[in-house]
C-alpha cells in the first residue's frame, strides 16, 4: 500500500485562546475507500510525536507508517471495509499549520508568537477535515496516548458525530508526575542556547536540548522490564559505555532530524492543559451527552500512563450505564506497548468494529 | 547539637581504575561519643547529592543534617549510645577529593582529568578514616540509595570490619532503566555550552544543563501518588504554570548553588557501574564468608530502587541462612521515603541495633 500525504487549507480556526488562525493547513493521509453512505469512516489520532502518515509506505520517504501494522488491508482497522483518516495536528512540524509556519500577518515564521493550543482546538481542526470530505458522522475515532485525549474530547464534544470511540493508553487528564515529566523536556530545549527563545530557523537548531528531552520520553515509554531484556548491563566495548545509553544518544540525536522543538513546546502543553472534566461537575457530566460506544484499552507495564487512568473514563460511562468495553492488556512493552502489541489489539479492535457497524445499519 | 566538618588528609588512595590519587582529603563529621572499646561506631553513608553533615545543625550554615531526624539523641541512630561518622564520598563537591579539587601533579583543577571513581573506591577511602579514627570494627554502616550501594560493598569487602549493615532502598547493581535516567542527567549537563569539557571552575557554571538534570532526579524521587497529593493540578496564577513546574524550576536552580556539576557526572557514573556481584558468581558467593547482620529496607512506592532490588540481597543472605531482618515499608513518598518516612524506620533500626550490641557485647 504506497501512500502520500495530501493537505488542505481552511479559511480560519478559532482557537479557545481567542486568537483566530487564518488561514490554517492540515496534511493528512487517507487509506481504503469511503462508502456509498459515507458511513464506514474511521479517523485515527496519532500521539505527540507522530504524523498523518499512519498506515503503508510512504511514496516519498518509504517508510511504513507508524501504526502500519493495526492498519491495512485484514488488520485491526481493515482497510477493506473500512475507509480510514490521519491528519498531522495544530500545533505539528509535519504539514499542518504549528509555530514553524509562516504567520500570514506578518510574513515570517510564527515561532513563539504562535498562540496556546488546546486538545480542543487540535479536535475542532480534525471536524472541519472530516467534514470538508462529506463525512457526517465517524464510525470510530481511534488512538492512543495523546492520540486517546483527542479521542476523549471528540467523544465529549461531539457526541451525535462518532458512533463509537477507542481511546488507548490515554488519560483524561495529566497527572503532576505526566506534566513533570513534559516540564523536564521542555526545560531541557529552552536551556539550549540555540533555541534562541524560539527563532532558530534557519540557523542552527536546538539540538542537543531536543535530544535530551527526547531521551528523557523514551525512558517513560518502556518499561523497567523492557528495558532490562532489551539492554540489561550490556556495554558497548567500542564506546565504553551501556548498551542503554548508546540508544538513548542515537534515538535523541535522531529526533532532532524529523522533530520542531517549538512543535514540542506547544504539543507538551497542551497535553498538560487537557482535562477532559475542567469546567464541568464530573467526568460522568461530561460524557452522559454521548450515545458513542467505547472501547477503553490499557497496559499493564505502562507506568506512564497507568490503567487506573483509563478506569476513570471506564468508571465514568459505567455510572451512566453507556456501552464501554474496557480491557487491560498483559505487556511488558510499556507506554510502547499500544504501538508493539499488536496482535491481540488488533483482534479487540476488529470485532468490535463489526459489533458498531452492525449497531449503525440497524438503525 | 551543632556540629562542624573536619577533614582527614591521607598520603594516598589507590583506585580500582589503576590510578593513585595522593594526597586524598576525606571530610567528614561525627556525633556522639567512642567509648572506651571503640566498639559503638556507625558510619552513616550518603546519598547521590548529599554531604558529611548527616545531623545537628552545621556551625557555618545553621542548617540541619540531611538524616538529622535519624540521628541524635533517642533517635533511631542514637548519639547517647552510639558514636556516628559520616564523610562526604570520594569524588564529592563538599570537602572529600573530587573532580573540583586541585591535582597536585598539576597545581591545577581536575575537571575532567579525574579518575574514574568506583563504589568501591569510596569504600576504601571511608575505611582509611575509620582506621584512623582507631576503629577496628563497626557496629554497624548504614545508608539509603548510593548509601546502600556502600553498605552492600563494605559488608562484601570487609565482612570482618562491620557487625551489621543497614542497606536501605538500594539494589546490588543498577538496572538499565536507573542508568538511562543518569545518563539522561548526564547529557543535560554536557548538552550545556558552559560546561565547557568540564572547565568551568573560576567561570559561568552549567547551570541550566545541571538544572535540568537535577529536575529529572527530583521526578524519580517521588511517586505519582505523592506528587498528586503535593501539586495535583493546581497552577500558580502569578506565573500562568503548574505548581509541579514552578517546584522542578525552584529545585533546579537551587542545585546549581551546592553541586558540582563534574561530580555529578562521575558520581553517577561510579553508581552505573557498580555491580557488587561482578566477576562472581553470585550475590550469594559474594556475601556468603559475611558474619554481619543485615537489616533490609525497602518502600512500597519506591520505583527508582524497587523492592525487587532488595529483595535480591535478602534472597542471596538467606540462600546460606544469614542473619538478615527485611522490612518492606508502606510508604506513598516513593525513593524520598528513605528521608521522610522517620517515624517507623526509627523504631526498626533502634531495635536492630540493641540486638546487634548484645551480639558484639557476648562475644
Amino acid at each position: 500500500m504506497v501512500v502520500s500525504t495530501q493537505s488542505k487549507r481552511f479559511a480560519s480556526l478559532e482557537l479557545d485562546c481567542g486568537v483566530t488562525l487564518a488561514p490554517v493547513d492540515v496534511a493528512y493521509q487517507t487509506y481504503g475507500t469511503l462508502n456509498a453512505d459515507r458511513s464506514n469512516a474511521i479517523l485515527i489520532m496519532h500521539a505527540f510525536s507522530g504524523d498523518a502518515h499512519a498506515a503503508g509506505v510512504d511514496e516519498q520517504t518509504q517508510q511504513k507508517g507508524w501504526w502500519d501494522s493495526m492498519i491495512g488491508p485484514g488488520r485491526g482497522f481493515d482497510t477493506d471495509q473500512y475507509f480510514v483518516i490521519c491528519s498531522n495536528v495544530l500545533g505539528g512540524c509535519r504539514g499542518t499549520t504549528g509555530p514553524g509556519s509562516i504567520n500570514p500577518a506578518t510574513g515570517e515564521i510564527f515561532a513563539m508568537t504562535f498562540p496556546v493550543i488546546t486538545i480542543g482546538d487540535m479536535v475542532r481542526l480534525q471536524a472541519k477535515l472530516i467534514e470538508s470530505l462529506g463525512i457526517e458522522k465517524l464510525l470510530s475515532v481511534a488512538g492512543g496516548s495523546m492520540g486517546g485525549m483527542q479521542v476523549l474530547e471528540w467523544a465529549a464534544r461531539y457526541p451525535d458525530r462518532v458512533a463509537s470511540a477507542i481511546p488507548i493508553a490515554t488519560t483524561p487528564r495529566h497527572s503532576a508526575q505526566q506534566i513533570a515529566f513534559n516540564e523536564v523536556g521542555r526545560q531541557a530545549i529552552m536551556a539550549d542556547p540555540d533555541w534562541s527563545d524560539g527563532n532558530y530557523y534557519g540557523g542552527k537548531l536546538p539540538g542537543r536540548g531536543l535530544a535530551v528531552a527526547r531521551m528523557v520520553g523514551h525512558i517513560t515509554y518502556m518499561s523497567d522490564e523492557s528495558m532490562r531484556q532489551k539492554f540489561g548491563r550490556r556495554q558497548r566495548e567500542d564506546q565504553g559505555i551501556f548498551e542503554v545509553e548508546s540508544y538513548l544518544r542515537y534515538r535523541g540525536s535522531q529526533f532532532v532530524d524529523r522533530f520542531d522543538a517549538n512543535s514540542y513546546l506547544y504539543i507538551t502543553k497542551a497535553m498538560d492543559l487537557f482535562d477532559l472534566a475542567a469546567g464541568q461537575q464530573s467526568l460522568t457530566a461530561v460524557l452522559e451527552r454521548s450515545k458513542t460506544k467505547f472501547l477503553v484499552i490499557s497496559f499493564t507495564s505502562d507506568w506512564l500512563y497507568p490503567s487506573y487512568q483509563s478506569q476513570e473514563v471506564v468508571s465514568a460511562l459505567r455510572r451512566r450505564n453507556q456501552d464501554v468495553a474496557y480491557i487491560e492488556l498483559t505487556s511488558k512493552y510499556g507506554h510502547d506497548a499500544f504501538l508493539v502489541e499488536v496482535e491481540e489489539q488488533s483482534e479487540i479492535v476488529k470485532g468490535f468494529l463489526v459489533r458498531v457497524t452492525k449497531g449503525v445499519n440497524r438503525r
